[in-house]
């Protein structure tokens, strides 16, 4: 558990993600210039690693609040809500901090199996085998399943 | 393995990274404004992530020339072969890219059985609990022992 019930349910109530948590631990984290930090997401069933994305500070508040894991997607430049359209919504077991405090892993449950957009289960799908990047993981469900066009 | 022995060979005798490594695979990384991109290293025996560095161009032609992770160091400013003072070599199995091809993945043998500056075998040994961050792991060498000073 990451955080105590008591602490859980008020957060749940709550509308911004900093209001509820003790925000002192944000303040350990080596931000980047940009504000944010990188996070390795890994499947707690497998082991593997599903994914790289990154978190600015409401993005991990959230994340705690809710148990479920929220990025900002540096792309679309807001909040990323992990499943918010496909569904594939990651539920947090276990959030760690590195020793120089600027790298985040999160140990998840990957709902459907599928944590990229590719419709694979994981995003790092491609090995480097004689100096070739190789595509070795299948598609699970295409993206136009998933994305619904 | 990465690459076919007589490739390998070729390569051992080389004294750039870039020189007889075909450098294509180089080409299809999504490297950041600063040239880099972040690594995730994971152990090949438990599957624990063992750490998150980054790699420029040079770094990541060495890795696989050498078949040991070779990384950028931001606050040297310089090649860093993993384990170059501690000892504690990182033998690689495995190169991964993501669906963005901005995030690499490696699997590895960890020599000594320790990551960490700090001595831990892993650099992820601060635990999210109560809103605090705990340490959870021991320290399996004082730095100072391995660094000798």
């Amino acid at each position: 558990m990451l955080i105590n019930m008591a602490e859980s349910n008020s957060m749940k109530s709550s509308k911004r993600g900093e209001a509820n948590v003790s925000s002192g631990f944000l303040d350990a984290i080596a931000w980047n210039t940009e504000g944010l930090v990188p996070v390795i997401t890994q499947d707690a069933d497998s082991g593997q690693v599903l994914m790289l994305a990154w978190m600015n500070r409401e993005a991990l508040a959230r994340t705690v609040e809710r148990g479920e894991a929220v990025y900002w997607s540096r792309s679309r430049k807001r909040l990323w809500h992990k499943g918010e359209t496909s569904g594939h919504v990651q539920i947090v077991e276990d959030i760690r901090l590195d020793c120089d405090g600027d790298a985040l892993l999160l140990s998840v449950r990957q709902q459907g199996g599928i944590a990229c957009h590719t419709g694979r289960h994981r995003c790092f799908y491609r090995r480097l085998e004689n100096s070739l990047w190789q595509s070795v993981e299948p598609v699970l469900k295409p993206p136009e399943a998933i994305y619904g066009k």
